[in-house]
């Protein structure tokens, strides 16, 4: 049982929290699991809260999921893309932080191409702020939800074997989920083309393999990464129909891992390139299980932080 | 008095729809149409039900009017539109719904410039889907609040001679509301330059003339149609000055309907082409009814696929 | 005390309020300023109404005031952005406007590029229209949260000396201020470089010069304007660097000014062109109270119309 109370202001970075606090927000998503399966999906937790959802690269799946975890827990949210909207016409960040905060939200929802503006911002604003995403490599929440799936399917997350395999270098998931899976003492190994390998990647406390089969040998967990086919597929490997041969996963090469294992993906898939249709669909994937468990997450993460901003506040 | 139950998941065609159902969105509607009346427009319906309005295509009309429908029911509505999102960025649709419904929707209501679009998502997910316009024909929901304003000004739709005018091979209410027509009584004639007619339109089960006259002639009610100008100025007719000279509803010409005929457009209107300032502001207008009673049709069908959905749960 | 009631349909100019009706909005907002302190930001006053935003410019600052503004009344609220949505294609305002009203909203805010667009659509609905900037001259909102600034800090608006600086031509908020303070009793300077001075800007009521120093001399309040610069940079001032050694307020400018004098900005600011860095975050800055307090008169402001329909109603 975890016993601690939440502390933090702000959701960052998955190297900010401790496994004890990992664990907490696993088990308060636990107890918002259910309220997407009620007939009125709605509980007053945040009513009267207001959450800006800011968003500087278009985010269909991450937006929404925060937009209906905000709306379940009735909390007042605002979407402003900065496409959209003329955001920061000569603006600087900074003094847009200012001015979102002298409208009083209580949390802010941040997605952004750089890393570590949600960092800056947060040190701007006494609102609480949530990193949605920022650059290639910091995604706290989606580590979070698929922390969760993993906890859900195995009971557990110590000692677990877990496979990445793909684009290493650039997918927006890696580094918060290997941050994660160390804290809570799983094993990662990342695999995948010489090209979607950052530079000294073990320094990240993985073990790096370039072979699919070596990576997914005896895993618990495989988890496929998207390739970005608009921005790599002439650069960094000859043709799609070559990548899905070294590191696509086909059912047969799924048999090299663990035979209860799962088969996860952040979505969105590029069915036929890094993972095979009867895969993705078969019954060991728990890619679906990742999106609703995704809603769950950022509830109890929404909740701590409007939490901690109220006891701060008392 | 209608006293079936609704046991629809879907309002994807009026095809789907007996009469007996026709009827029970018509009287719901009915009963919905005084809450935009009040002073509080708001009934707690639908609280805690999450509705995703999915537009692939822009239309503020469409949208705008079910996002207040749904608002007036206490729902929590979430707006996707392609083109600001980023939807879909490489993924197929099927996968955008599997992705959806991991986020448990009560409801979606989909716009697509494909027909077939809301049919293939229902079938995928458990949410209930309502087709908001797929391509050129489909456009469920228009058509029963054609006919709810056609009920409401001639307290009928059995027996009545119904004339659509204009562009009838490319509007998007045409097949709808003749269905809906011919499944009520109404006996339906179409009228419209050769280039606008469907090949072997009277197997929809019209009549079809190349007059608005002939059309008009002794009409209860006369159904204008948008001429998309953007699309055909050129190709299809000489000018929009001998359009208006052959197919515009001018004063006079009506003069050849019944007295007591009513004048409905879908909007937007293209005043000067395919109707007359004069009568489209006129006092057998009931055009912007139209846009009144659309609120209304579309807080019935949100509440019955809500309810049934409820049913078929419980 | 303020003793009268509000009887106006719509907010559209600040010309047409008198000193009583203004005073009137100041005193709401000073009640509506602690909702947003609070833990639960949120009254029921408006559950129920329909507020259309209808923002055919894009403004991320005032939209989402605004709309901040109608969550904590609990009114629900509905974006219309022409860009995303195919707003008006081939329709009329007027039809536009007329469509709107259908769907029965309590309340129209309305940013359009031309003058006159919100008084157009205010003779054509019966819903309050509020008028978020129309062309470059009026934005009767902003004139109302920079007054309630005003009076937050002095007490008072009568007697004050009030500098506006810059872009006084082409500047959204000038107008609006000038009206609204020449009612309230204060008295007006505006300088800035000749080519963004209007032509007989005197006959607005107020004192032209040509240099800062002189205007802010012994001024209670120094309302800086944003420079245009994508519009200006190169056609109306040589340089920006030459803009801020003319009309940039600098600390040491500020001495000329009141020792107590407030500094203000509409925001957004180009910091180092109209105003220096130091100057905005300084101690005499309000520019971040003026977001804060654009929340509350826009509150304001949405409550007093909607009681007015009301009464007109009952």
């Amino acid at each position: 049982m975890t016993e601690i109370a939440w502390q933090q202001k702000d959701l960052l970075s998955i190297a900010d929290l401790s496994a004890a606090e990992i664990q907490l927000v696993l088990d308060t998503a636990s107890s918002f699991r259910e309220v997407s399966a009620r007939p009125v999906k709605k509980v007053p937790t945040l009513r009267g809260k207001t959450v800006i959802n800011l968003f500087f690269e278009p985010s269909t799946r991450t937006r929404s999921s925060f937009e209906i975890a905000e709306k379940r827990l009735s909390a007042d949210s605002l979407n402003f893309s900065a496409s959209s909207s003329g955001l920061v016409k000569g603006e600087s960040l900074v003094d847009t932080a200012l001015n979102l905060q002298a409208m009083a939200p209580d949390l802010i929802v941040i997605r952004h191409g750089h890393p570590g503006v949600p960092r800056m911002l947060a040190e701007r604003v006494s609102a609480g702020v949530i990193n949605a995403g920022d650059g290639a490599w910091g995604h706290p929440t989606q580590a979070l939800l698929d922390a969760f799936t993993i906890r859900e399917e195995k009971g557990k997350l110590e000692g677990l074997k877990v496979a990445m395999v793909g684009d290493i270098a650039h997918s927006r998931v890696v580094r918060s989920n290997i941050e994660l899976l160390n804290t809570m003492g799983a094993e990662v190994t990342v695999a995948g083309p010489r090209t979607m390998m950052p530079v000294a990647v073990e320094t990240l406390g993985v073990r790096a393999v370039y072979s699919l089969e070596e990576a997914i040998r005896g895993a618990d967990v495989v988890m496929m990464l998207r390739v970005q086919l608009e921005r790599h597929k002439k650069v960094m490997f000859p043709s799609v129909r070559e990548y899905f041969q070294l590191f696509g996963l086909t059912r047969e090469r799924l048999r090299s891992a663990k035979r209860d294992a799962i088969v996860m993906h952040p979505g969105p898939m590029n069915r036929g390139v890094e993972i095979a249709s009867d895969v993705a669909d078969g019954s060991r994937s728990v890619i679906l299980e990742q999106v609703a468990n995704g809603v769950a997450v950022r509830m109890a993460v929404l909740y701590l932080l409007s939490g901690a901003r109220q006891e701060a506040g008392a």
